[in-house]
């Protein structure tokens, strides 16, 4: 294994490290852990309006509104994680999930699409960019839910072609 | 301006040309053209289901199938492209628009939220991700078109709790 290689490593063993931690501070409502990973220019389309947030003080906000209205007790389940690094720039994309007993709660309906961009900044990988999302069904305008992400199911288009597909 | 400003500002003129190719492409109704940078195993998170497309063959048959159902005369629009890049991977962000003189039609109702994930594979930049969406509304589950990309409003969140907030 050549250096290369090796830094290439670590640094997604870094990255694995950050998206571990995100997930014990979300699951401790820790806004200050959820956050501590973000550059204070950060750029995120949430998957709930407004369609941008930018910078890591109006995020800090979202978190403190959003995480009453978690169920109370939950995991932060990821799957499917792909990185890629390179250089000082790297981007992840998985699925998340909040994991309760609380069945029929607002906020484990689905999982949820996530994209997140790195930056190396003084030698420490910060998020600059997040993407989250759920499909939405083109012939009735609602949400999509993602019960099972083994499952690729989608609406019988043959019906009707609604909102212009894939972007 | 030393030879590493010089190379990546040269990268980003790569993907900005890029993007600029896939509008053309787009406008032309040409999927060849439209998929020429996609890695042979890239991963889409598309704006309507399935909630993931994986592969350059099955993205071209999406598009095979939603061309059809395209304004007739539309031009492609992108605003708000931020370009990160470093070694060999890249990422872009920004909004894109189908502008067409068909005020009602549904392929024109919304700007799109889209990321994309690039690698570089034997000298050349290729697709290994693209995440596109648009936010719900979850105090009702439905889609939140973005209308005017200047204006970041968003539902009446004191009225109710849905979707859990902010991933």
């Amino acid at each position: 294994m050549n250096t290369e290689t090796a830094n290439a490593k670590s640094d997604e063993e870094q990255i694995r490290e950050l998206i571990s931690k995100w997930a014990a501070a979300l699951e401790a409502r820790d806004v200050d852990g959820l956050t501590a990973s973000y550059d204070p220019n950060v750029v995120l389309f949430d998957a709930i309006p407004p369609y941008k947030t930018v910078g890591v003080e109006s995020i800090r906000e979202v978190w403190t509104q959003c995480l009453p209205h978690f169920p109370k007790q939950f995991t932060s389940e990821h799957r499917d994680i792909t990185i890629h690094v390179s250089g000082d720039t790297a981007f992840a994309f998985c699925l998340h999930n909040i994991a309760t007993d609380e069945a029929d709660h607002p906020a484990s309906q689905t999982w949820l699409r996530v994209t997140v961009g790195y930056r190396r900044i003084d030698c420490a990988w910060k998020v600059v960019h997040e993407h989250v999302s759920i499909p939405f069904n083109p012939l009735n305008n609602q949400v999509w839910h993602i019960k099972d992400p083994d499952t690729l199911d989608m609406p019988d288009y043959s019906q009707a072609c609604g909102e212009g597909g894939a972007e």
